[in-house]
């Protein structure tokens, strides 16, 4: 910690993502001592985003005596409130690193963006600050290339957004020094998230390339006429959704099984896997079938209310964590 | 309907699967006129292995006095209770089907005991009854191969247990008379179920598919030792399940590309979609992962309970469904 009066967490990039990890900085960090937020990021317009964007996050988590206090904090820019203060930086990078103690990138997805700020936040942050990129596909081992001291990096990947959903899949690159690691994994375990750290760094990470790996399937049953948009989705709310909630898969066909668990399974409908395989879908992007998976998604959904799904998959997971 | 005092479904095959949809049509018949409900199987001991386990699948979705309720069809076998009436049948399949309105198979997967059976079927039920079966893969257009009228059969595959899980895969052969699936449709659409009607029979029909698919992707994470079995399912109970418990793929991507919807999403990270295709894994059934990934399955979970599943899947389907 750079010193003792405070505790700074900076968040660079203040994006979907930057601001939904804010409002969960501050709705977790309730530990002594008080939490400094610092918000850097180069837009024009940054305070007034930040203060109509922030409360939103925020408030969806709080009871409404909760929301007047939280809410405190926005009004009172650079000034300490409780134990929180959120400072909205954006001119000086250097400034905004010179004391954290995290600092939390969620910049332009793409690898020179990258390459260039962590020199120079390595340059100007405290030499024990915890580096984390919010990544959804650039690994640590190529963001780190020009740093000093590329094991100081690490990814912190969420499932968007992160002050709501509970995963963060934690990707050290090979060199990543394991007290990186240990510090990351001890920082969100205590606030009752998921933190999953990975072995290895594959394209995409874990998450996505499980969803995507369905979406593949999806898009083809759609495509053979087999079934629709709306049908794919209804059956999935109906089905696997609320199964996954409760038990991932292994654990669902282990279940499934007997008592001779997943083997039993496999034993049993191990050919019917096999057949799905040899029979799965290899779409690719560019192939002609967006126009109409866009049309009928569009149709079905229009704008979909993302505080309604937000409220709901609170809820959810509440029962399935009860 | 074959006569106005009574409703019938004949239950053929009382495993796992049999039970479950015998006490989901106990849980949901409430109109008049009362059900009959006749569970046939020619296995040994039906009547005590009925009278055993139906109670438990009951139970766990009523409260004390509905149990109480509930349960007292059970001790008056082949007599009148209410509304309800439940006939053990072990030997005359000609009886058991003779004044069916439905008969719902659930016997071995193969295929010549399904063909063998509904001829048979066929001969002996009225001549409107709804023939369905709960196959997880043999189509209805196979099945039907020795029937006089074909057009009769259709498919209705569970997502099992069917007295939890709302979804129910509906899938016509290219044959099947159009009032049958209107029929079958009506019938399930009343009781707060979520029947999909395919529009062909793929192998593996739709939710096996989508499933095994990310199952697929799953077990080559594990066997290329980027993550382990239990990590895998912890991120889905953190992740994907809550998300499609309340919304399916398409609606969540759409969700998440901003204005745009689905087409914005494709736009951003379309690149890394099809990176992630490009690279997923193609692992098939005997190549030797099976060992680790059953062993780390079994080590992870030993014998799941099933009861305290079924009972958080409950509140998280009241949940997403509030």
């Amino acid at each position: 910690m750079s010193h003792a009066e405070v505790f700074q967490i900076t968040i660079i990039g203040a994006g979907t993502i930057g601001l939904s990890f804010a409002a969960l900085h501050l709705l977790k960090h309730v530990s002594h001592p008080g939490l400094r937020l610092v918000i850097h990021d180069t837009r024009s317009g940054l305070e007034q985003y930040v203060l109509e964007t922030l409360p939103v996050y925020i408030q969806c988590k709080l009871t409404k005596q909760e929301q007047t206090e939280a809410l405190s904090y926005l009004v009172a820019v650079e000034d300490h409130i409780h134990m929180h203060e959120l400072i909205i930086s954006s001119s000086n990078l250097q400034t905004a690193v010179a004391e954290a103690d995290i600092v939390q990138e969620q910049g332009p997805e793409n690898v020179s963006f990258k390459t260039l700020l962590w020199p120079k936040v390595e340059q100007h942050c405290p030499p024990n600050a915890l580096l984390w990129s919010s990544t959804s596909g650039i690994p640590a081992s190529i963001q780190s290339a020009d740093m000093t001291d590329p094991s100081r990096l690490i990814v912190v990947h969420p499932y968007n957004p992160p002050h709501v959903m509970p995963l963060l899949e934690i990707i050290p690159s090979p060199i990543t020094d394991p007290d990186v690691i240990s510090r990351t994994m001890q920082f969100w375990e205590v606030k009752d998230m998921a933190p999953i750290v990975l072995r290895k760094e594959p394209t995409g990470f874990v998450a996505n390339r499980l969803a995507f790996a369905l979406l593949r399937e999806a898009i083809h049953l759609v495509r053979e006429g087999v079934t629709t948009v709306k049908d794919i989705d209804d059956l999935m709310t109906s089905s696997m959704g609320p199964r996954w909630a409760v038990a991932g898969i292994f654990k669902s066909y282990h279940a499934g099984g007997g008592p001779s668990g997943l083997e039993g399974f496999f034993q049993n409908i191990g050919g019917t896997v096999q057949a799905c395989w040899d029979d799965l879908g290899q779409v690719n992007v560019g192939e002609g079938w967006e126009g109409d998976i866009f049309r009928q998604t569009k149709e079905a959904y229009g704008i979909v209310d993302i505080k309604a799904r937000d409220e709901k998959t609170r809820k959810v997971l509440a029962a399935a964590r009860s």
